[in-house]
């Protein structure tokens, strides 16, 4: 049928990570993109009007299953409408699951969708948080944090295209919890807004957005990113701040990040690096956490839909920071290295 | 591939529920038409016979999951082939799944489809049993029966569509018990069927059901409904009633309730209203169970596929009734009122 | 989208098994072909290179579930990637799920994929592994056995088309277990490959697989089969050998099987005819258990896509052996019976 187009990403690779406690070595999903299926369509209402929908879920073909996390994985917001835990594995439309209409006036959009914060993490790593290399301020390798990906239930006004590079969204999520739900009724509820500017050779972003936690003492997530196309090579940049409240385990806990990346077109292919550095520091702190990461990369295009790639990624940790690569396992304070190896195919 | 048709619906709004424990507001889903996800088609074997199929199922776009009350919702039958309770979320074609023969001699159609009974409380509601303004004869307001909406492990024969302005459907489903399963090898049974005559604008149709069940004593429906298009207005009605054996745990509990509906084309949209009522009697009774719902709604088409909406909905309960609209929450007695508003895309 | 092809069947029937505890009626799918949504493509990459990926998920559309056995059913090897055996019931990619490169040198493919001795059992079953003359040695009758089906995680070579008849695979699946994991830190590794042979009239196959199992003393799977094509009749037949080791349940279990298979083209149909015999042996053994089974059947073709079926099958079991037909009861050494009759229709 005209009226909806199917697409999708089959990403399959081996993957090995190294740890002080135990390696890991098996097949991976979604190195350099995450293995998708999805149906999309626009509706011409005329006058400039558009209807628009996308209905995209996680899939992992070394198994076949859908999202092994469920909506509700570590930095990803289910404003309280979880799947059972035990659910998970079956094929949801956990990526994106909306409707809009656009026209002149922007685009409103209802359903599941990228928080504004997630075009900071993924648009300026090099890596576009996939694989090894990822960008763990995005990952949260301190702590889980649910602004960082996506949000249920939410609306979202997007900017028309036609502000001379100027772009932006504002998004609120519900959380669909009863008025009588006590101190965890606003549990869930976010709100978060994005600017950009895009002109020739650079791009820039800022973001912000809050999630209501009782337990957590609200947490809030504010990025600001940029980069610059010199054309022999893209360089990036992205600082990024996750703060919590009081009430949360590690009382006003805030965990401060860094990027900086480059995109070297070579031949066929590309050459992505990167270097993050993050540390989180709270009240009453007694050892600090803090880790640096090293990743490079090469994706080698057989075509525009089909490419190879190889990535490499090492982080060490200092005082309670564990961040593993690949599922190695380790002690806090230890290093982990990790490669990938794969085929992307798009369809 | 021209022998398949994909096809679905995301409809998407925000709704509000009030009622004297707890207001709910959030988003939902299926307001006017219910998000789904469909595969269809079919083939010409020549002779006028015809193969045909249909796989279809719930998405619930604002978090991107499947059917959240899996097969075993309270108006839904199972007929025993259920899935975990835990399993719950995964999309699935829990709507629609069969395969048919199709011809002269009219269609023979085995899988999971709507029972008999679903058409006299569907095409007669103004609000096509979706949204605050779901006729509560269907969702059953004053206790959960299977027999209203669909079956599982079905065999269908329908009539040709050749009679003269009649229909008519005979349903038989299997409850996939074996036999050495004591007093409820029978459970899950279901005998039904329709008849129905259109000729211009008089539409009618008398339907009744059967589940077999040993703690319930055996679930019967039967609904009578029609409707008159007098152009500037099409004027609906309902009769239905749910009858329980001895062995139920309210003994011998008949709800017996009507509707009366009307669809007024306004412009490029079509208001909608209702008025429901609908009581429980059973032996022994001490405290009565009514209620009566009015309901009220509007949908403005911005094409054939895409159309906003809004609709009211307010219930008065009586005695131990506590249908409550929306996600409120209300003590036994007390009544309920809700909104939607929202955006209905089809494709 | 031209990229992407959709596909399926829906096999819905009605099917009875009998056994001495208990009989079993009740609506079944898959009986001539398994019931099943797909998702495929191949891109052109230029100079004979090919990048393909499937995407396919089992159906039962007599309820409208995905699989109900997950990934973890009796003759599939989930690889250590298993579902929650809760979240059964959801629609997955269970069945086949990779993406590959393919040229003049064959075809390196990555995913969740069939066994090579999954191609003896099922392309020498006149029955083709599916009904209830389903060849057992395929479903172990007799034990449990995760080599016969599929396995996930898998890397496989396969041999180019032009070698003469000639064709071969070697599959490789990992277990993605971390490196502390003990004993069972190889446990669900996969190695097996097979050699075929193809000319005229003449078929061949020789497979073989084993799966790392710390509990069962690693499980062998080797089979044998060949068919040779009279025009009249395709007579076929597999020999076939299961191995498990020390620390199995059993000690040194094994399984000898055997089927004798034909298919007899009658018309527009094909009837279809098997024997299968199978016998376990271990240490330590007291009671016998074995097993025969006669199968007969009838496809009629109503075009290349839809056709009508009816198959029977009897099982006469011996000493502990207790296999029965089409979810029946029986005790240890009695006999079962099955059969189904239905409609087959592809997409």
């Amino acid at each position: 049928q005209s009226s909806v187009t199917l697409y999708g990403v089959v990403d399959l690779g081996i993957s090995h990570g190294s740890g002080n406690t135990a390696n890991w070595t098996g097949m991976t999903s979604g190195n350099i993109n995450s293995s998708r299926l999805g149906f999309k369509g626009t509706e011409d209402l005329g006058g400039g009007l558009k209807a628009n929908f996308v209905l995209e879920g996680d899939v992992k073909p070394f198994s076949g299953t859908g999202a092994t996390s469920g909506l509700a994985s570590v930095n990803s917001n289910s404003n309280n409408t979880t799947v059972p835990s035990a659910a998970k594995g079956g094929f949801t439309f956990n990526r994106s699951a909306w409707a809009s209409l656009s026209g002149g006036f922007g685009e409103l959009r209802l359903g599941r969708d990228y928080t504004p914060t997630f075009y900071a993490d993924a648009n300026y790593d090099p890596f576009g948080v996939n694989g090894a290399g990822t960008n763990r301020i995005f990952t949260n390798g301190l702590a889980g944090n649910v602004n960082h990906l996506r949000a249920s239930n939410a609306v979202s006004y997007f900017l028309p295209g036609n502000l001379g590079g100027f772009s932006g969204q504002l998004m609120y999520a519900f959380n669909n919890t009863a008025s009588n739900a006590g101190v965890t009724k606003d549990d869930g509820k976010y709100l978060g807004g994005r600017v950009g500017y895009d002109a020739g050779p650079i791009s820039l972003l800022v973001a912000t957005g809050q999630t209501k936690s009782a337990a957590q003492g609200d947490v809030r997530t504010t990025s600001i990113a940029g980069s610059y196309n010199l054309d022999v090579a893209k360089l990036s940049a992205e600082y990024s701040q996750d703060k919590y409240g009081a009430a949360n385990a590690l009382p006003n806990e805030k965990q401060k990040g860094y990027l900086l990346g480059a995109v070297v077109p070579v031949g066929d292919g590309e050459i992505h690096a990167s270097f993050v550095s993050q540390k989180a520091t709270y009240d009453a702190q007694t050892v600090e956490a803090k880790y640096n990461q090293y990743s490079l990369g090469y994706v080698y295009n057989l075509s525009k839909r089909t490419a190879l790639y190889a990535d490499y990624s090492h982080v060490s940790n200092k005082g309670s920071a564990a961040f593993a690569l690949n599922s190695a396992v380790i002690t806090a304070g230890s290093s982990s290295s990790g490669y990938d190896i794969g085929v992307r195919h798009s369809f």
